[in-house]
Order: C-alpha cells, then sequence, then structure tokens
C-alpha cells in the first residue's frame, strides 16, 4: 500500500504545512484568557447529548466534577449514566423528567417536572464543586415554554466565571445562541432508520 | 415561576402530544433489524470526536469493548484517554499519529503514520471482542490522500456485521459519506475563539 513521494511533492506539502503552522499558532497566541463557557448543541442531527457526555469523560479526565441535570428523557441516557457510575462522587447525576412530553400527555405534570429540574440545575450551578454541569434537553423545555425564558439566560449568564455550562436539545431558542460561547448545530445528513434499521442498544440508547 | 394552566390549554396539549405519540410509535414499528452501523462525525463545528466518545461511554455502559485508534492528533485527547482509563480492558487506545500534520511537514513520515494507523485499524475490527471501533481523524488522512480511498471504503463495508465504527474529522470525502448508515456534520454556529477565549482544559484538550 505504500505510496511513493517524490521530492517535489514533498516539498510543495512541507511549505503548505508550514503555511499552516503559522497561520494555526498565530490563531493561538491571540486567545489570551480563560472563562467559562456557556456550549449550546442543538440541531436535529444525532450526537448532542452524547458530545455532551464526551465533554463529561474530558473534564472528568481533568480531574473536576460534573454535574447532569435531564430535562425530558427520563428513562434514556442510562447506559452512560451506568459508565459514569464508575467515576464514584465525581458525576452527580438527576434524571428529573417524566419522560417524553408526548409519552405523558399531561401538561401540568411537563411544567412541574421542568420547574423542578430547573431548580436542581439552579443548585448545581451555584454548587463551586462542579466545574460542568450539563442540562440535557433543557432546550425542550424552553422550546414548550415550560420555564421563563428570560429567567433561565438571566441565571446562566450569571453564573460563576469558571463554570462550563452545556444546554443540549433541538431547537435551540435565539436568544439562548445570542447568549452563548459556543453553540454547535448537529445536522443530520444521513440516517440509518430511513433504511430500516432499528434502534440499538448502545448507540440510541 | 409556577404557571397557571386552564382546562382548554392542557387538552390541546394532550391531543397534540397523543398525536405526536402516534407518529413515533408507528416510526419505531417500521424498524426492524438492528446491524453494526458505520457512523461519519463530519463538519467544521466541534463535537465530532467527542460525540464519539461519548458513544463509546455508552458502549461500555452496556458491557462492550471499544477500540480507539488515533490518526493524526498525537498528543490531544489524553483526558479523554485517562478517564477512559478506568474501565481497564474494555478500552483498547491507540494513538498512532504523529501530531498535526502541519506540526511535522513531512510527508513520508505522515503517510508511514497513516498506513500504520490503518493497519491496526484493521486489527480493531477484525477483533470480534471489539463492539465499537473509533477512527479518530481518519478523514484528514483521507483528505489528503494519505491512504487509499477505495481500498478504506472496501475494508469498513465488509466489517463484521454487528460491528459500529465511528470515522471522524472534517471534510469526509463523498463516497464515505455514501457507505455510511449515519452522517452527522456539525456544523459551526458560533466560537468563543472568535471573542479571544484561549483553549481550555477540559474543553478543548
Amino acid at each position: 500500500m505504500t505510496k511513493p513521494v517524490d521530492d517535489k511533492e514533498a516539498e510543495r506539502h512541507r511549505a503548505k504545512m508550514a503555511k499552516r503552522k503559522s497561520v494555526q499558532d498565530e490563531e493561538v497566541a491571540g486567545k489570551t484568557y480563560e472563562k467559562g463557557l456557556l456550549i449550546v448543541h442543538t440541531g436535529t442531527g444525532k450526537g448532542k447529548s452524547t458530545a455532551a457526555f464526551g465533554l463529561a469523560l474530558r473534564m472528568i479526565g481533568r480531574g473536576e466534577r460534573v454535574g447532569v441535570v435531564q430535562f425530558v428523557k427520563g428513562a434514556w441516557h442510562t447506559a452512560e449514566r451506568d459508565a459514569l457510575a464508575k467515576f464514584g462522587d465525581q458525576v452527580a447525576w438527576y434524571s428529573m423528567g417524566e419522560g417524553f412530553t408526548w409519552e405523558t400527555q399531561d401538561l401540568a405534570r411537563d411544567i412541574a417536572a421542568a420547574e423542578r429540574a430547573w431548580a436542581k440545575a439552579v443548585e448545581l450551578t451555584n454548587d463551586d464543586s462542579f466545574g460542568l454541569v450539563i442540562l440535557d434537553e433543557l432546550n425542550i423545555a424552553l422550546r414548550y415554554d415550560y420555564l421563563p425564558l428570560d429567567e433561565v439566560i438571566a441565571t446562566l449568564k450569571a453564573r460563576r466565571p469558571r463554570l462550563h455550562v452545556v444546554v443540549t436539545g433541538r431547537n435551540a431558542k435565539p436568544d439562548l445562541i445570542e447568549a452563548a460561547d459556543l453553540v454547535t448545530d448537529m445536522t443530520l445528513v444521513k440516517h440509518h432508520f430511513a433504511a430500516g434499521v432499528k434502534a440499538q442498544p448502545g448507540i440510541e440508547f
């Protein structure tokens, strides 16, 4: 499989990469301060919560404590929860949702569940033992107006300076995107459900 | 903060969510088989590798073994690697890259590193103790034509039927997207680097 490399090609490559490195070095030098980030993972593709849990893993590897509040998916992410249990007290996990909203069909109950979850979120963001707090599917609770958007954004903006917060879920509100430091839209390009493949343990749940 | 709910509003909500549930139930019933997926995380946004490691966590929680081959980022993801070490033999991690290509500026060395990484990838995909294999930044090696695309795709398509593979990195080749079951484009909406915030432990590395 080895591919021959001639001198001219090698030199072209070296010059291109040297230029790329100088751009990269300059970019890094331009960043001067650290701060806790408000991160939003939104979009219709997969990976919003999954990337948040990947970030949890990274923070754990750095010795930080991680808090998780699940706003909607009551029974989901049990596999991640089981795995993260291995880290003991370094992870605090709260499943506060009542299941999907289309499972409950009870607006008053949904709102009450969202309010309990938000109270827990406020508690964790105020607890300075946490380096990262994940508010999983908070966007869903905001989308259905189960929580007052202004109050949620004001609380998140007023958080401790070094605390990172990740908010996940489709249809992030424009005002939340405006308030965030880092926003990624997980865009669906292709999905195996369309080909009749069913949800599988380890992938979807 | 409690929001009053009148009967009409509650009924509208119930009807809407009942309809949503019936659509969801029908969708689930239409999916009939399980298979190992070829998953691609691409795009310029953050979360491509992070979501792959989040998926690793989920597979671990399901009792599966996970293999990781890093094609390019030699020194990166050390925090995730440290955290995953907690799971012992359940995770096998191989950093085969020589650092970023713009760090090495040596085409022959980059190609040799990519070929070694690919050989390790083939070894792991053939080892039926693994339920998931992550080929981190393979897209970069393919983009620079360090590896023969046709051979890589043919090998991935011919993998064991129950093996899940995740390929990460920007600029996924169209033929790879064509071959994949699930493709997500992590789209950059907003990045804190633009506001002068520097890379931070636990977030970027």
